[in-house]
């Protein structure tokens, strides 16, 4: 396996950067399911290479075509797919890198796992671009989520160290939520976005690039989501937001920090707010014994710095064995934090449909 | 699903707390492999509960009983069975959980999802004591890798805000790797231990818990296991890791550390060391695109305080829909994070194991 | 994998005819369902060997012993798993069967596959045996289905050619459907039966066995289960059905006989009976698309005549690579068909049952 | 689920008749196995629409285009995905469908598991044309297990009741396997094709339609393919076959005729064939306890008559609540016999090309 993540919802993604094209299929959605394919087209754009200063040159429209799945603009109950034709490629920026594997990608680990049949061109499999079919997919998802009164959405937490402001995790407002997904540059507090876009630049003029941290929250969950064990709400997540390349580390709640707390401290107290029963503080992030307990999920991904960088570094060349110097060319973003935003809201729609999809039946009673 | 994981092993969890057993089946094993039962014992010996002031009095001995798979001490191609006798239980202790949920535990999330018809004893599925049939799996996945060179081993990197000292992550020796697990209490520096054990028993005293952080290594892999996007290694351990309760985060390498850094300082710089290309850092964790680089995979586990503490807590009665206070009774240990090692090592060696299966296959050249 | 069913529901079967003891876990039961532990008794009594003249002398009461997954009788929501203990075992009748293989048993196949590491102790998890945890987890899916108004049911068809009364596969009673679990030979008509048992006991006399074919209905079931290709009723009772060893066929509705058909014989008229669409053949067995029409669900499953007979047999020594003559002693029933009646029936339930908690999920509207 | 296959391989199908585009993705083919695009082409032309008196008239060149999965003309370890655009819809056909159900087709079932939101142009995802993305997949597993000396054909055992020469299943010739597929009819006995054509003409003249009996060849097979219970070579087989729409059997070796057989003549005898274990009669098919042994694996799939035939039939108006009379037009075959047996391959060559991955690496000792 590989690309495949496989629940209630089975997602399949395929392609590489610079084949004819890259695309998803998804298994068992509900029939009947609208899909608006402009507020869809509106999700892609977030993830597309854009105008900002710190996004690859790369021009690719990102319009999916739909070649089954839907029926007058509903689900059908067929497995849906859609595809992105590759138009934008220019696959002699990428021959030699199979002799001489970047620092930071896949490309050697490729070459020994696939024996140098791998597609290099452009990262093959292993690029940034096969993001985009997830959010194909976990774009459709959060608009059956929405329509259901379940919100996804992230916001840049910190890039190069520099913090966004933090979410309420205990009362997360849907402005919170849904407000950076509206703005080129998907912060809380705009005057931390803008010191985060000019340490982008000053790490660009450096030929160098940034890593950062991606919130995320889900609002309006049901308590009963997510299974013990195996399939709590953290190992779907997980699974899902691992993914998306270059993440290296997630966490939930108060996750590391939870670590150096004590008991009496991480522990949520429960009280009951009107007839619902709420925690004082949400150190869980939302989630106990792997189950939604209704209180905002939340949870950061640590992305790390693009590793294609414009400066000389050390590598080796594997047919000669010898080390050498890589210089790498091509179009590259300096900071790939704001278009991760999307990818992991999509992440995260996919894994949360999925337990709905999967709790609807298991919790009725005899 | 909740309890299993599916991969080329089929690792199936079942029991509660204070039901009569709780088991594993593991499915997939190839034919032939040694199983050395002592050694085994001794593995679930390093989570059982133990003399150390930071345990609960709680005493199972943990032996695990094999009802099949085994045929003259070696796997035999049917499924591996084997279930551990719960014989101290007390489940007197619990009965009142299912009103009043414990905060931090899954009693709340239990009663709304199973709809009141949970096992509430000792929390039932939810319990810590089922990471027992994890560590009978990931035992016997360690031994089978061993035997092939790979060696997984793990140690408390950090109690309550106390750091042990750190794995060398470039040349991470089988030592530093191997001796923690044969220590009561599994540090690299004992120094460190003694300060943590110190405030474990101070947060005993005052009736309250610590958390704390695993580090976890693994060396002498090969290139090549893992897979892009869904089931890269990260994808795969992270899965397993959070099987484990109370983990709240996990990351590779550098990390969320990694998202403060440059690419020119997160980049590990490729070379030649005689045959072999290694890397002059390891931020990556010895992963690069899913898939193992061949440099020593270095994780981190995040564990929460344990929940139970002795200390009155707000609560709710589910039934009477008011606040309450809680008082928990029972046994518990003032901090998981040292029985919860070996548990990383198994859910790492399930990861790891099933990964080698998987890609002896696929790299097989026509 | 090898024995392990993965739905909605995850049955996974473990043990060896002779090792400690045969098992199975579910994973994905509902919270909150009733288990009648003496009509699932009840219910394996019926595979359990008998005192028929067909039937082994071995004897096994396969009484289960139910470890978790049941709390105050009803399933808890945590995996259920079940063990029956093997007491009556006779391992040194089967030791050379790794050097002899059998006619028409795995012991040829098996030791192959596992290289001489698999158990041979009668059958290993080769045995029929091991369709006892089948029954478990088919006879606990059958007791639900039956609370929704679904019934399963089956009877000998035929053996050695003697045909059964056929069943009325348009208006499929309720008593024909369930009389023949209740007959200690599972007949609809007895006169037949005895003529197969008079046939059963003459194959024996002369150190020889009987195979025959099983039909199985289903009724009571909504339209709408089961879903196009590769996850149709056919391929998912097919799945279930050929796990139970010494099948060798299926076919549904008309089945073979329908491949002799013209298409205006054997396409099934639709017509309204009141508020109900039915129709008025049932040549379709009561699938079209691979979902439920509504119609009685009926197949049929060819069971070979049972390998080991009493009479010397052609085989080889694996070991010194010549030609023998294998005289098989041991138990063994002459005609294995009416112990499989119950198999096939729990078979049966299972991929109804868990085609039953997909759908309800997947038909919900927007 | 629906329309995925997940093993070592995950095949995923997807595409209705009149959607823009019909495919399949192949995840888990090892990189550098050589794709021969016109051997695809010639395979699938088999099962496009012919020239024969016997097939539809609706014209589909089904060309796949390749969108990823491949680079150089060999597999490159990423996930293949291959798309068949729908040129030749006449979606007019088929709209008052929705409301008047034919007999037997799925427009029944699939207009209440969907709740009227399914595709119906051309049977929608149920049409017989989504078994060209099945043959692109198996297709491919066909050329490599050729290469590895395994072989897979298929002819038309019976139409109508009119059989061809049987096989011999004990020494089944190379040629007897992959001659029919060098002919338009694909028979073994050409003067049995005539009259079965003949049967054809006769049925299309009356506006009605055939079925018949595929029966299929696997030689070459290592022994020790396929594991016990639920995932022997007959589940596996018979889970795929059945992905083809109108089969509604299949059985194994002697199959239903072994059920009327004793054990002593069903038995097959094993002796040494130099230094190759064989068996003098092949009753079993080549399968024991699930598992390859070394003969030719041969299996037979029931095909139902065409359900669409133009004659006048009953059936009802859903929305009128009223019977009716219903008369198809639009192009159909009067038998699908003939374009089914590439599909019966290639539903074979997956299921033995995937258990030979899974085999490869769990045969291998310690």
């Amino acid at each position: 396996m590989s690309s495949i993540y496989h629940g209630q919802l089975t997602v399949s993604i395929f392609g590489q950067s610079h084949a004819p094209a890259i695309g998803v299929t998804v298994d068992g959605l509900p029939a009947g399911e609208a899909v608006d394919l402009e507020e869809l087209q509106a999700f892609l754009s977030r993830r597309a290479p854009g105008t900002g200063a710190w996004s690859t040159t790369r021009k690719e429209a990102d319009r999916p075509e739909f070649l089954s799945g839907l029926d007058k603009g509903r689900t059908c109950g067929a497995p849906l797919a859609a595809v992105i034709r590759n138009t934008n490629t220019r696959s002699k920026d990428y021959e030699n890198l199979r002799d001489i594997p970047r620092p930071g990608h896949a490309d050697f680990t490729a070459q020994v796992k696939y024996g140098g049949f791998q597609d290099v061109a452009g990262g093959g499999h292993f690029s940034g671009r096969l993001t985009a079919p997830l959010c194909i997919a976990g774009g459709i998802c959060k608009q059956i989520l929405a329509r259901r009164g379940i919100y996804v959405g992230a916001h840049i937490a910190a890039i190069g160290g520099i913090p966004d402001r933090d979410y309420d995790p205990v009362d997360l407002s849907r402005e919170d939520l849904l407000a950076p997904a509206g703005k080129p540059f998907p912060v809380l507090d705009d005057g931390a976005g803008e010191r985060m876009q000019a340490a982008i630049a000053r790490a660009k003029e450096e030929l160098d690039s940034l890593g950062g941290i991606i919130q995320c929250g889900v609002i309006g969950l049901p308590v009963g989501l997510g299974d013990p064990m195996l399939d709590g709400m953290e190992n779907r997540i997980a699974r899902l937001i691992f993914a998306i390349p270059a993440v290296k580390g997630v966490d939930f709640g108060a996750g590391f920090a939870a670590a150096a707390l004590r008991g009496s401290q991480n522990n949520d107290p429960f009280y009951w707010d009107g007839d619902t029963v709420k925690t004082r503080t949400n150190h869980a992030g939302g989630i106990l014994g792997g189950i939604t307990n209704g209180m905002p999920l939340v949870f950061r991904a640590a992305v790390k710095p693009t590793p294609s960088i414009a400066r000389p570094q050390q590598s080796v060349s594997l047919s000669r064995r010898e080390d050498t110097i890589l210089e790498i060319h091509g179009r590259h973003d300096p900071c790939i934090v704001p278009r991760a935003v999307p990818c992991v809201e999509a992440a995260a729609a996919i894994a949360v449909y999925d337990a709905l999809l999967e709790q609807q039946e298991r919790s009725r009673q005899p």
